[in-house]
């Protein structure tokens, strides 16, 4: 029997704050398509969270939210900028380019999954020509792909070096939550200039949840057409708005992260691999060769080369001191 | 305080059995993407119930299952042949042509929202000329978009004749389970040659998840590729498997929608308006004009006005022999 | 042998005036993509000819050209307003659905092509919801594809009351010369509100080449890139732009087509079947029965059944008297 | 007045052998969108020329041309493999994301834009996974990007080893002439297992016409409605076919390129900077810094940097010896 603890955080249950709010809305008739109360409810708790006025939606799939918000800053013979290692470049499966009719999506580099603000630069000051797709929008993540977190004061320089440009800008918070717990201020989001921003539910220990958050009320316009051409519209929206409710009312959220943040420290310190990127959210990895990466794997842990050639360990709010102490023992057998 | 018991089926709350479901896989580390032992589960159970093989998966969107189902069997610059008011055609708010990249939906005719053979024969003779979409499936809707139900032997012949030309075969089932309650045969579904089915779930009293179908293996290759670059593979899959493990296991998906369709004609009959469509499934038409539907409104009932200019009323596995008869006195004090 | 003379207007060879500024611009090395001196030159005789500022581009297709021109007023889950035959909507294979990425195109009625004020006011009164794709613009034509002629007054008010609703207009103006030598006046189209206009050059004479001319310039940012991507911005530009050169800069544009448009009087005058639409351009709209059809075809005529069920036939700037003579007598021999 | 002569091969002017093949088909009426005599005898010179049965049209952009193909061998969740270079990656502004609803474009590696076959095989080695687009297809480039011409085996072994792997293989023949002229076997494309040639006739000497060629006749289902929807299905296709009749029926497209690859390899010969590429086509790109690029375009050339960092000069069927002469005396004067 496989082991998938730390294969993922999108492999652990359901949080019970989670949980007990889907249960809670689960009564009575509501209204569709994201106009009932509790949806309403869900939205509020998502703008106080932000300390931002903004349009909320709550939406099945983060991969159709940030194409969706990709295609909504970024026409099909323009680019958004990247990091090479985003996973709108590497884990989509091309959505932005299906959503967004073939925009382009331009790598950008820096270390860690954190975009080098000189690369940034270089790419808005390359000259337009009509044989390419100039850049319209650059795209943000934090945490970042490689568990690395962009302080409050370089994603606004980042961003604002964007704005200044006339570009769009998009955050990816699937593992904002982390990022939040690791220092980075969500309350700064706005002001930075982030015009759309995935707040991730799903990896945070929601059943599968995002919030997409408009703070630019223009870009908002027939965003309920916008949805639900895009399959992302749901009938029965109090269901994706209710685990916001449970895990943002009493701070469930950030309290998950910080533990899922503290499991990968500790797995971090103990186990015998070297570390290939800062630990500053809810990911380890490792350099380990591929005899060792068999064995782990025959011994029934599940966990992926990624592609940096690191071997990637993820915690989430469901991870155990216990589980990690089993895997760091299992690995220092292997070293 | 509006009452939305009659607005929709996707107006109801979920039902217990799959709640109860939903708490039962909530436990442990799953593989993500549709690969847990879960989803394979809910996967056999939809196989026995339409008594066929096929790939399945769960999806969280009717619209874009309906939508990616159309793009697997039609190119952009071709049609897919449905009732000129069927869902796919009116209320997706243009899905197929997003999904489909611009793909046509020829409009057949139909009383009552079946499409009458010799409409489908009439486009299906049709010759082929480069300045028009020819056409290359045909879609299908039971129960319809009007509350009728095809027999079986209507719906295969129908199938069967798009067959016969060359035409892949969807059939939007988000009320099947209602159609299957009306003595439609779901086991006859895949010896009729449909390709593709969209099994509903959502309106069948779970939270959001459909069932995509796909008897023709040919159709499923590298279908996790195109689900996820939709937006339709969910990482955690098992919460939409399981709302399908607890209503098919025990059979609570034909007695809810039994439920339904009884509510529904319990409506009709007592209720004093002309009916405008045959009460075969969960909904009923009535003849009502602008003054009564404005008093039914004033008095806290949500209800709309259709394609075809009835008033629409739809019934749920929650819609209580009480309300149905709080709503017919309500209906004929306006009579 | 077939002969081809009235099948359609693009059967005709290319007029002398186009073939000789061919030839005139075929000298030396030119800038690519429309940078070269006669694209400017060129751009500069259509602006004189509409009596008004404008982007101009020289592209090769009509049909990419008006499904352009639709993709860049309308986003893919709104819809573009046009009459329900219009050659957008029944002619083009699905084309603005495939560049728009699935925009919707709303039907509108109204006798020979014309589309009926009273239509468009019920189409812009229409409330919005989730589930429809809500009118973002307005496609017109002149010459209308039934041969009739919108007079100045008519078009210019069924484009202000769609920008006084805030949509955009499009103009197809495959035959708009054919509309230009019956009375309307080319240089209201600006000050009618119309934002993009495609100005036909095939049909006219010229071998294919079309102008894309956008009023509002801010529509026009990043024009070359859109055009680039979608296979309309011609490397060698001068191709495109002599034709038009070589047809305004004398008035052979509007001689030709006076010609094609006598032509068609003389056809209609004459022949002896029902004339089912004004003859207010270049084509003569018959109503001739099967057997009829079948004949006259077997004598070597092509000619089509249009939508409506009429029989077509097209005049050009090639018709002779004694072409239509032929014809009107073996018309004659059949009636 | 600047000087185009070699800033590329398509700001040449227009062959008179195919000039005088527009005048020829100039006359009377045809019958459109490619079903004309013409069309027909270009179509049996295209394939004589490559001694293989094939359907073939004949369209204006080569852009849209290799889109088409690229849509016609990948799905939208599927990806291309290609040169890191290849113009279809590179320089037409992500027209086969728009053509293919976001069909991805994964880079191979190579020296001078030729594939390296490792490259290719690392690729196609790559275990598939839900959250990328495998790969569906090879586009290969001959001659390359940089000038370069892979000989019949390598080409014939790289296209094979593509087939060996169910994949599909699109060959843009912009500049199949130069790589003709240089060698290349275009009798062996056919065999090589190409499924999509776009062979070119723009660069090679004649106004905007590109024949697309498909081997595979399956691939050629409804292929009149693929090119009606996207725009290349010429309403007066003769204008498109003539060139290729005058310039393939005494031989003039080899004979010109034959003429612009020695006009290449004279300039190669003769200037005084690093040539970076084998001159085996009508390129030359040299390694030149900032200053010098800049003396020389103040001298009136136009010359570009390429994505590669070298200047690139073209040669073309009009480029005359005096003018590399001139040309080569002005680089000398700057080395």
């Amino acid at each position: 029997m496989a082991r998938y603890d730390f294969a993922s955080d999108n492999t652990a249950p359901v949080a019970p704050e989670a949980m007990a709010a889907l249960a809670r809305v689960n009564s009575g008739f509501s209204a569709g398509y994201g106009a009932d109360e509790h949806s309403r409810a869900a939205a509020d708790l998502v703008r106080a969270f932000l300390d931002a006025d903004a349009e909320v939606r709550f939406v099945a799939s983060g991969t159709a939210a940030n194409a969706v918000a990709l295609a909504a800053l970024c026409q099909p013979f323009e680019a958004v900028l990247a990091h090479d290692h985003a996973h709108v470049r590497t884990d989509e499966t091309g959505a932005p380019g299906l959503f967004g009719h073939g925009l382009g999506l331009t790598p950008l580099s820096g270390a860690s999954g954190r975009i080098d603000p000189a690369s940034l630069a270089d790419a808005m000051a390359a000259g337009e020509a009509s044989n390419r797709q100039p850049a319209a929008a650059l795209s943000l993540s934090n945490a970042t792909e490689y568990g690395s977190v962009y302080s409050t004061e370089i994603l606004s320089a980042l961003s604002g070096a964007a704005k200044a440009k006339g570009l769009g800008v998009h955050l990816d918070g699937a593992r904002l939550a982390n990022a939040a717990a690791s220092g980075f201020d969500v309350k700064a989001i706005a002001a930075a200039g982030v015009d759309i921003l995935v707040l991730g539910g799903t990896k945070a220990g929601m059943p599968p949840s995002e919030a997409l958050v408009l703070f630019d009320r223009a870009l908002a316009r027939r965003l309920d057409q916008r949805l639900k051409q895009a399959g992302q519209l749901p009938s029965k929206g109090r269901y994706y708005a209710a685990p916001f409710i449970g895990m943002l009312e009493d701070g469930a959220l950030l309290r998950h992260a910080a533990h899922a943040n503290a499991m990968a420290r500790r797995l971090a310190e103990h186990q015998p691999f070297r570390v290939n990127h800062p630990v500053e959210a809810n990911a380890v990895f490792v350099e380990m060769d591929k005899p060792r990466l068999a064995a782990l794997t025959a011994k029934g842990w599940a966990a992926y080369r990624f592609l940096d050639g690191s071997v990637r360990f993820m915690c989430s709010w469901a991870t155990t001191a216990d589980s990690v102490d089993t895997l760091v023992a299992d690995l220092q057998a292997l070293a």
